[in-house]
């Protein structure tokens, strides 16, 4: 650790990589991909009330206006659905973020699906999974061939997979590598979509496929189905900012599963990102659950052999945006574990004040720390090939 | 804040007060005590298969092994039920939890129930409810006029009262208060039971009692119905450890609710505890409460005036046992609002080393601080008659 500090601004004089963004998806993703008899059942956009839904078989999304608000001041945010005409163009058009990237000072990000679910869920349960398989292996190419052929070191696309079938799941993994993605997105919670959990060996052909890819796998909070993973209505009357409030610490539970599992012990080369959750609350999930197994295993009949903090340092990662508590106390986390995302185009965003928000929480922050934060560690993690 | 360091162990030469310990009541407590049609229906002890159960209408609760591991190695922790011939007296004799007090250092214990629940919630489905209010009063005259009155000073009572009628609530809390019962202790969830939830105006003639009499209110982890409010299955398969790793945390959501409820601007002299919660994870808490009022209030039509941490200062309090990460960060919460506890005889008991984790985790915290954790905030904020 050098004693340059992070608060000298001249110190942050590099882009930054953000390790969570969102693609709004254009009304044509689907079009003239698939085979004539899927042509009208693949998501499509449908309109109601003059609102604008994607509709696929019997599941119909809008676009939530929280989703959309980048560049809006606090004033103008709310949850009502937007139309694509009232968006921001750097939501669905990839040279319109390009352009917003660089007024925030971004050189790459990680991006994330919304139609068919930050992990693909919108696919998990479909009726006719041959259709499925098919809308979902043509999202894969639209991302690659399509939103990151636009400039292949600065959009970064991540791969989703068939949940309901793990060999299928592996194989997609893999040809979706080899179209250049360079991520696995997974769902936090696949038991509240009635699949196996995190824990559960079922999904091991697809954590050895992984391995072998090289690549890291993303667990996006809320990226279960939604009612479960995430305490909508925490109480009978509750307020709307209690679940805002609570959203990013519903990865505790799914770190704590990952930590005990002992699928980091069985894949030592796995690497999962929990995204958008926030690190002011790790270290005390560190120290708790290291605690539980000094106490407990002796009955538990635990399935890993180290403390679950060992397995964290290696195989947990976690990013963050305005988070000064969580920044404070990196180094019970680990300096390499962490990484600064912008949320666009998402309420929380930072954008288009990354710079000054960064300035701000890394003020007290030694130099080279702040840039592996802010930098090198996401370019090291997903394999980024970094340009300044 | 002197320079004087709890690390020179002299400066912890007082007795501490632990704020979250446990009763597990004898089998007589409802004998002698009810109308004789009542007399078989009160909770009493049944045996089968060599296990003791507490039967109450046609639930039957066993006494769980984690629940009374005081004294015992961790090599010999087990969930197995535990009969009463085979738990160390001071579980159950508050002779016995006197002299167990004294030699760990306790000068007074804030105590909850176990077979009522520890907020009374056994009685709040019971069929019978004229039956239900009998038992929850003879348990409140128990506690004050048999367990506290071994020593009014030391062992502190918590009233329970009857959930399913507000104002038989109310009540009760100021006929316990009259017993000299100190605080009230409430469900963490009470939605789990099927009762509104904290943020709900339904229990404002309650708060208002509560503010009459001027004790403060207890939430307890787990304190709501168990299945409800803890993630006890986090997913398909999941490991025990994570539940015990999870449980701490699952007041996030507790206080998320109360800060953004309003409740606590209704009722400004309304004091809540956090009980067993630990504190590691409330500076997040507290940053992440106050950015989303600051970028959502325009939309979510707050029932709150100010940011949340000018409430939480105010009126949130939060205990915790061995938690180096949040003494760390103990300003960011408020040195005046944190307390320690012992959490006898549960398998998270320090005892009967508190002093030796005490010191340890006081380590590099000013005598005066440590202090105020310690003792002070606790004999205030209870409003006990302190000794030494």
């Amino acid at each position: 650790m050098t004693t340059k500090k992070g608060s000298d601004n001249g110190s942050l004089d590099y882009r930054f990589i953000s390790t969570d963004d969102h693609i709004i998806e254009p009304s044509d993703v689907w079009k003239d991909r698939l085979e004539a008899r899927y042509r009208d059942a693949a998501p499509h956009l449908v309109e109601e009330n003059q609102t604008e839904y994607w509709q696929f078989e019997d599941q119909r999304v809008p676009n939530s206006g929280l989703s959309v608000m980048a560049g809006k001041r606090f004033e103008d945010y709310s949850p009502k659905a937007v139309r694509y005409a009232d968006m921001r163009p750097g939501c669905y058009d990839p040279q319109a973020r390009l352009a917003d990237m660089d007024a925030d000072g971004i050189e790459a990000e990680v991006c994330f699906p919304t139609v068919p679910g930050m992990a693909g869920t919108l696919f998990a349960n479909a009726k006719d999974q041959a259709l499925a398989l098919r809308c979902l292996q043509a999202y894969n190419d639209w991302l690659a061939d399509t939103w990151c052929a636009t400039d292949r070191r600065r959009l970064i696309g991540q791969v989703i997979v068939p949940l309901w079938d793990v060999q299928r799941a592996a194989a997609e993994l893999e040809r979706g590598v080899r179209l250049g993605l360079k991520a696995l997105s997974f769902p936090n919670a696949p038991e509240t979509l009635g699949l196996p959990g995190l824990a559960d060996p079922h999904w091991d052909p697809l954590w050895d496929a992984v391995e072998a890819a090289g690549v890291p796998v993303s667990l996006h909070i809320a990226s279960g189905a939604l009612r479960g993973s995430l305490p909508l209505d925490p109480g009978a009357g509750a307020p709307a900012e209690v679940f805002i409030t609570v959203a990013p610490t519903t990865n505790f539970t799914v770190i704590a599963t990952l930590l005990f599992s002992g699928v980091l012990e069985k894949h030592p080369r796995l690497r999962f990102l929990s995204v958008e959750g926030g690190i002011g609350w790790l270290p005390y999930l560190i120290q708790r659950a290291d605690e539980t197994f000094h106490k407990h295993r002796h009955w538990t009949n635990p399935r890993i052999s180290q403390p679950p903090s060992v397995y964290f340092r290696r195989q947990i990662f976690a990013n963050f945006l305005d988070d000064p508590v969580g920044v404070d106390c990196r180094h019970r986390i680990g300096i390499d574990n962490l990484m600064f995302e912008t949320d666009y185009p998402h309420s929380d965003t930072t954008f288009p004040r990354s710079r000054e928000v960064a300035a701000r929480v890394f003020h007290n922050v030694a130099a080279d720390e702040a840039r592996k934060m802010l930098r090198d560690n996401a370019i090291r993690f997903f394999g980024l090939e970094a340009q300044a």
